[in-house]
């Protein structure tokens, strides 16, 4: 007989309108994902369609295949795949690089059209290898860059006339906590300065919205929440408006208005081209590419209501059976993104221990479990499947129990 | 009966102690393959490869791959792999981004390592790429710094004590011109300037010695002669006694000393792994990490050997047979790479028509043919067929006729 929550999952799942949607995933058996956010799973179409540009493609078309198979345009046709996903115009976004590469570029870029101010507004919350790519270009500048890392509550307060660009990743990596794009764009514009969004946690897991929040510059990953297979590149974004007056700073020929002329001279292709550097990795860009067919017909507030039933679902399960687990992430779910993350002092130990009985999440050092659900291959019973392991991996090893407590040491 | 050629072609071919390679790639029935040198073909491990990574290690073993299939050091388990076929030590190369984010990354270090230098002298025979990532960076850092452009043979004169770095490419991309490389960088080093050398048509294709040579630093391409597949990630090389003084100017968390410490500060990892950036495209990588062990066994100066006397049989029946097209790369095989490149009027329709009838090169503007000898997949019997094509082709447009030349035009 199914316990209440266990009838309540099977009606969501009946009722789920991206139900269907599992189907286009390879997920093993025994495996409850819930790490999506690291590394999405395997699309079913993918592995067909990686042989196909392998053998077929590369195997018999050989150099043919830049024309043949239009390879030189597929930077721009993953890009124009994941902008819809992204709230942005068509011709916005290209898909290049790695995130920590193009976090240079457009951070480059941003600090260029405002040569006038010297401070990076970042916070603490934001994926440290951002903050390394600011703090390598900072120190490379040698023009007195100040990088200035507050609390992620602080940064708005923080977005002075001094600013030049506000630096944040949209959803926090560790927690969940999702900034206010709309807002904290408006207040950057409001003082004259540029914002650089990472959507590593964003892009695929909720509906954001580029073009209509503003935003002037974008990064994001291609192997989270979008399903791309791992080192999947990545993306950017520049707003149409300001396309044309971006000074590149890595200036390869893949961003060269003609770059099978040869000629000596770097000259900017027009719009986001010039964002482009090197040759793409072909076979991992369509891998990417193949994995996007997932969400042509998604629409994101749909796929934000499940995330939303998902999370909300395993937050409130866990917070009732294991109080023992501290609730990291915000509690409203539209303050966050599409993961739950708890503070717990046996976290390595439990997620160690969940990984072993197939219920695979993350831990983050010192003492946090962070769960992610991509609304496209999991179910609420998957969910309450998880909560079930968890229950029982808790209370098996006595950590419900406050002697263990005073006993244990955080690992 | 065989012509004098073919029976001195089936007698080179009989001795070679390479033939046993060609069994390693898969090239299409009917294609002359004559331009390794811009995507090597398909190494026949190497489609099982990719789908097992695929469907195996992404698939089943998900975000536990990195550890399990220890993607985490790929980039160094590759970069060990290029090491020999460079002239190079263990841990002094690595695999990562593309040839032109690699360009970037050496050079700003090189002017780190000399602040007192303004210029970065290189070649009109460079890769346009590589200049264009210099203009890039000269730009960005905004100090003055000046990239000078002489003709090849006025390189080793114009290295003088302004110099910061000499940057060239080793081989010619176009007329297969090969620099010395021990004695410019012997000149570099006398008069205190460091040196910057792209292998990107020389790794896998004849020995470089970097180590012997003394190089400061090298990049190079993974989907030419090393066969990696199309957009293969690059790699790149910095001499053991520089690596722990460079200071990379992309910080990216895969070049932090501890990455999943996720520190706020950027901390340089020891050693050549500081170059590194961000997340690796694995699947593009392992295609190259596969197509590498063709190269295991593989004696460099035997490669080169038979590299020389496929490229010269091709320079001398060409010359002898068609003398309407008029040689562009060094007469002497031992100053040019693995090419052979010819000026004709007519190169355009030539490699159309070529490539029509299976003899695949390439035509860069304005009127150079160029055709790749990769030795470890080509036999002089490849050799003297594509000649008969080239011959048939240049009798049968008539453009071996006087009154034909004065008719044409360039196209």
């Amino acid at each position: 007989m199914l316990t209440t929550q266990g009838a309540d999952a099977r009606r969501l799942d009946e009722t789920d309108p991206l139900a269907a949607k599992r189907d286009l995933f390879s997920i093993p058996d025994g495996v409850l994902y819930l790490d999506g956010n690291s590394l999405g799973v395997l699309p079913a179409a993918v592995p067909a369609h990686v042989q196909t540009v392998v053998t077929q493609q590369w195997g018999t078309s050989l150099i043919r295949a830049w024309n043949d198979h239009d390879w030189i345009d597929l930077p721009q046709r993953v890009g124009d795949k994941i902008a819809p996903i992204v709230g942005a115009a068509p011709g916005t976004v290209t898909a290049c690089d790695n995130t920590s590469v193009n976090v240079f570029k457009v951070l480059a870029a941003a600090l260029a059209l405002r040569p006038d101010r010297k401070v990076i507004l970042s916070d603490n919350g934001n994926f440290p290898t951002d903050l390394y790519m600011a703090q390598g270009l900072r120190d490379l500048l040698g023009r007195g860059h100040e990088l200035k890392i507050v609390d992620p509550e602080a940064v708005e307060a923080a977005i002075d006339d001094s600013v030049a660009v506000v630096m944040l990743t949209e959803v926090d990596y560790k927690t969940g906590r999702l900034h206010d794009m709309a807002a904290l764009t408006k207040r950057a514009h409001d003082v004259g300065a540029l914002t650089v969004w990472d959507l590593a946690h964003s892009a695929g897991a909720l509906p954001v919205k580029l073009d209509a929040a503003g935003a002037d510059f974008a990064v994001g990953c291609g192997y989270k929440y979008l399903n791309g297979g791992p080192g999947a590149p990545a993306f950017l974004y520049v707003a149409a408006r300001l396309q044309d007056k971006v000074t590149p700073p890595l200036t390869g020929w893949m961003g060269h208005e003609a770059p099978f002329a040869f000629d000596l001279d770097f000259r900017a292709d027009t719009g986001i081209g010039r964002m482009r550097v090197g040759t793409p990795p072909v076979i991992s860009l369509s891998a990417l590419d193949k994995a996007l067919d997932a969400f042509a017909d998604v629409d994101m507030e749909v796929l934000r209501a499940k995330s939303i039933s998902l999370s909300e679902l395993f937050r409130a399960e866990i917070e009732r059976r294991c109080p023992e687990l501290e609730l990291a992430s915000p509690r409203d779910p539209e303050a966050r993104g599409s993961q739950v993350s708890f503070r717990f002092e046996h976290g390595y130990a439990l997620m160690q221990a969940l990984i072993a009985r197939g219920v695979i999440g993350d831990f983050r050092a010192p003492d946090v479990v962070r769960f992610g659900f991509t609304p496209l291959y999991l179910s609420h019973a998957d969910v309450l499947a998880a909560c079930d392991i968890l229950e029982d991996i808790v209370r098996t090893r006595g950590w419900d129990k406050p002697e263990f407590h005073k006993r244990a040491k955080v690992t």
